[in-house]
């Protein structure tokens, strides 16, 4: 369940990349809004279903060539408890259909906190003599901020379960550049948290070189990428900003070390919306799904193969 | 609901704390657990209702002397969706009590992400033509790491909502320093940090002359505390690490300003957990918290009092 499960993943599908299901209703063809209000009503609930069903479909038409997805927790929340109980259901079903499971949820807190948090999505709870899976995701995104406190907990709790986590190092915003990106010492802020992302997942390498603690960095600064991927070269890495936001195929390719290894590149709206371009309203948002995931993976690969 | 609601609050009470709804079952007397065991099963519904039923418990015991609790997150996310139906419930009862909620979720995400995770926090959900509440709370701490474009949706929904938000500044856990401490110019990281906060909310001012951006600025580091209470004059503080991370009423004097307005200090366990040091097994959860409240309130208030 550490990255070296993923890029068993990738190496099986030749394929670096992780779809984003970060649905809100307009993303989610009228059909399947209609059947669901007329059954709940304008509710929560029937937003819930509406995302589930699309949600489902998409894993259907993606588990073959897709090898992650990851779901944004924002858009959960957004629907409230409903919403949280349907991303259960959502991560359930991706594992099954076999599926590794980044849950973005960017948590960032400490001790205490920061091991709640841990437990809740990568680990289990216990009440009684029961240990209860909840969330039970194969990774989650962590924001270091406020230090090695807000990382060692899920640090620990990915020891435990063999899982896995990425620390925000550079993301793809523009506004990135509002605090990462200032001068300290000889290099940038992004850069001492990569360091700091490095140290803290010393100690324990997988089968393909990289630790537990990846890192994430955005597409859309290429340049940013080559120098990260040479400074930190057991950390894994999660590449989001490709398409709209900007970042392409050349630019990523910078994330992968020699073998084509250790970085995944995430879409979401690309993949998600892709049936907002063929005029059919939605009929097939599975297949223009599955089209915009094939042509993502071909543009990549084309540049970046995926060896062995 | 901005910040001069909780500065009307904490007049009124004259008491300028809020009281952390933190709970794991740990913190439950264990009949209360035991009681929720015996319906619900070992089931993460038994923790949900053992805890609400300790929430509740808290909100009507401090609901006449605290003006603000503060649940977190992590604690329920930590019992799945049944936790997360709990945390809307107990928000919803604590406001209903007539006392301010931060919801702290130390969110931090982009965009079009950032923007569902302030419409389910603070704003409200679009279904059809319902406009649906969901955890619908007065104010939430925000991770500043990516910049404006995390910070920005959040203000934008307490605009329209009259709600707040704090930024992470300087927080109360000891490695902070791994980052917030760095040098950078003439400065540290957690003062371009405030900075920020400063900057980004500018353009609205309420009656006490605090602005809808607060920061976290911990207990633990009264001189830095005094240091941004002088440079950032319209930022409202919310400050943790009272108690039992260190922090002292001599501390936290210096994140008031000369009318004891424009901070809130945090208990969490020091109210929570008073009843595991009166020997009655929890039977006096209520009076141990209201003790311990009133405690805390006097301590700071000899030091700092409030004025109208």
């Amino acid at each position: 369940m550490s990255f070296d499960r993923l890029q068993q993943a990738i190496i099986r599908t030749k394929n670096p990349t992780v779809a984003g299901l970060d649905a809100r209703l307009e993303y989610v063809p009228q059909p399947m809004i209609d059947r669901a209000i007329a059954q709940y009503g304008e509710t929560r609930k029937a937003a819930a279903e509406a995302i589930f069903a699309f949600n489902c479909g998409l894993i259907d038409a993606l588990c073959d060539i897709v090898p992650a997805v990851k779901p944004q927790a924002a858009y959960y929340e957004l629907l409230g408890w409903e919403g949280m109980e349907m991303l259960e259901r959502t991560i359930r079903y991706a594992k099954e259909k076999g599926m590794y499971v980044i849950a973005d949820v960017k948590r960032g807190d400490i001790g205490a906190t920061a091991s709640a948090y841990a437990e809740g999505w990568l680990g289990k709870t216990v009440v009684g003599g029961a240990q209860l899976p909840c969330f039970d995701a194969d990774c989650v995104p962590v924001n270091g901020y406020m230090g090695a406190d807000a990382v060692n907990p899920f640090l620990k709790i990915a020891n435990q379960e063999d899982k896995a986590l990425f620390v925000l190092v550079r993301t793809s915003n523009p506004s990135a550049v509002d605090l990462q990106d200032l001068e300290i010492g000889g290099g940038k802020i992004y850069d001492v948290m990569g360091t700091l992302a490095a140290k803290w997942g010393e100690g324990y390498l997988d089968g393909y070189g990289y630790n537990r603690v990846g890192a994430v960095v955005g597409a859309t600064w290429p340049e940013q990428l080559a120098q990260l991927r040479e400074a930190l070269p057991h950390t894994f890495l999660l590449v989001p900003g490709y398409g709209a936001q900007g970042g392409t195929a050349e630019d990523v390719r910078f994330a992968f070390d020699e073998k084509g290894h250790g970085a995944i590149v995430n879409s979401s709206r690309g993949i998600m919306c892709a049936w907002k371009k063929t005029g059919n309203a939605g009929a097939d948002y599975q297949d223009a799904a599955r089209a915009a995931a094939l042509e993502m993976r071909d543009a990549i690969t084309a540049i970046t193969p995926i060896l062995d």
